[in-house]
């Protein structure tokens, strides 16, 4: 498994250490950066991450085997309807957003025949974001949700998971709906429900934010998170994260009225289920 | 600034390194253990930890010139009504709970004529806990409250801040209801929201907890923490932990508006404002 040209739209920490993997395991001849800012593309150019890049998407996809999107999920529908007539005939095209479902659904069925999309969405990056954080290494050991659909190409589908496997990540195929719903619980809301911890926390009184220790800056390190990242994700994928913020504002409910009622017997029930739970998916 | 007889009721985590800190220091002759598990305080004592142990809370404290309370802060006021016939004339007494507020006042009303209460609460610890946890250096660098009132000794005062300041803390003198108005906050809300996390999640489908990633993890590592002690702090401080969820919850609600409305730049706009403030507090 080669490619000819790999052509990637963003280069941030993902699409940057997408490039130094993909070079790292010789799995491409040349590699090409789209992006919005010209001195980051430029930056990534210097570093030797991409060898070329063209503010042109045209350009920058023209003739690539691989095209992927790394951009904020916001931007995929309209980027595609930008450059689906300059893609490469069989070329494959991916992205690596943190939304599938409908997303997912909208790419394939935007996608032009002969051009065959396969979803992916691995779990790495957290709070850190841009070229600077970069790594050939950072999906080494992380896992790699392909949300392939019954449309999905075959081919293109053994590809790209031989490219993730290859990557060193352990693979998961999911259904995008699936994924969708499993990331609003264990992603999404606890971004949302982060970013907000921080918000409430100044409301009240911003000087207490100094009083933080290592619990709360823990908890809300995802709030450093990029928000136009993340602003997309939540419109995206609104109707799963409505549905985990619907349970689990029943639970904060039920909490506060164990604590108005005192009721501390109750209250440690739902702390010792919840620390047996914490302590099944291990300590990092 | 010396004692000659500690006594340290609750040998865990916080009881222990308090105990390993006087001794690198050299702050005082001997230390007595007392608490609810023998083969926890006689482990203690094979470890050099302290001295001695005793079953017998009024034995345990007779003729210490400083007692430290580092049980569960539901135990605080049984265990002062227990021993205080048998504390020495003069003697501190001193806590290193998570809550103040209503139990400090408690503590300070019930506190013996001539004995000297001060209230601390040493930053530390987070979802650790046992006597293996336990170090000397646990203290040093971090934050300790201590929470004197008008009617605190201002000698005893002295001997604790400094005792606190040779372990190497940083001291934050504050009053005990603006105490718990700040932890309720910052680390009370923060617990119950990682611990509802957990079960809220698992609620949905106990299955997504494996596809948990570091941002999840670092998001509910408190949920990991001691149940029985948590149930203690919640009830203590019930009141303001009560007003942050009011908080917490009206601006959850504000940001379920926004995704109602598919309202991406108000959502943006929140998490722009968390963002800034997050990396105001530092990385770690």
């Amino acid at each position: 498994m080669h490619f000819h040209k790999v052509a990637i739209f963003g280069v941030g920490l993902i699409g940057a250490s997408f490039a130094l993997a993909m070079k790292k395991q010789g799995l491409c001849d040349e590699i090409t950066g789209h992006g919005r800012t010209i001195a980051n593309l430029r930056n990534a150019k210097e570093k030797g991450i991409i060898d070329s890049f063209d503010p042109d998407p045209l350009q920058a996809c023209s003739g690539a085997d691989l095209v992927v999107f790394a951009t904020p999920v916001g931007s995929f529908t309209g980027l595609l309807k930008k450059i689906d007539g300059a893609l490469k005939k069989n070329a494959v095209l991916t992205d690596v957003g943190s939304v599938k479902g409908r997303l997912a659904r909208e790419m394939e069925a935007m996608t032009p025949e002969g051009i065959h999309y396969v979803g992916c969405h691995p779990i790495a990056g957290s709070d850190r974001s841009g070229i600077d954080s970069a790594t050939e290494a950072l999906f080494n050991g992380a896992r790699c949700i392909i949300t392939p659909t019954e449309k999905t190409d075959r081919e293109a589908l053994a590809k790209i998971t031989t490219l993730w496997e290859t990557f060193g990540s352990v693979i998961t195929i999911m259904n995008p709906d699936e994924h969708d719903r499993i990331y609003a619980a264990i992603s999404h809301l606890p971004h949302l429900l982060a970013y907000e911890m921080v918000n409430s926390v100044a409301e009240m009184d911003s000087s207490y934010l100094a009083f933080s220790g290592q619990g709360f800056k823990d908890m809300t390190r995802i709030a450093a998170s990029a928000p136009e990242l993340w602003r997309d994700i939540c419109i995206f994928n609104r109707d799963f994260i409505l549905e985990s913020i619907e349970l689990f504002r029943h639970n904060l409910d039920k909490a506060s009225q164990y604590l108005r009622a005192a009721d501390a017997e109750a209250l440690e029930r739902e702390f010792r289920k919840a620390r047996t739970l914490r302590e099944g998916i291990g300590q990092n």
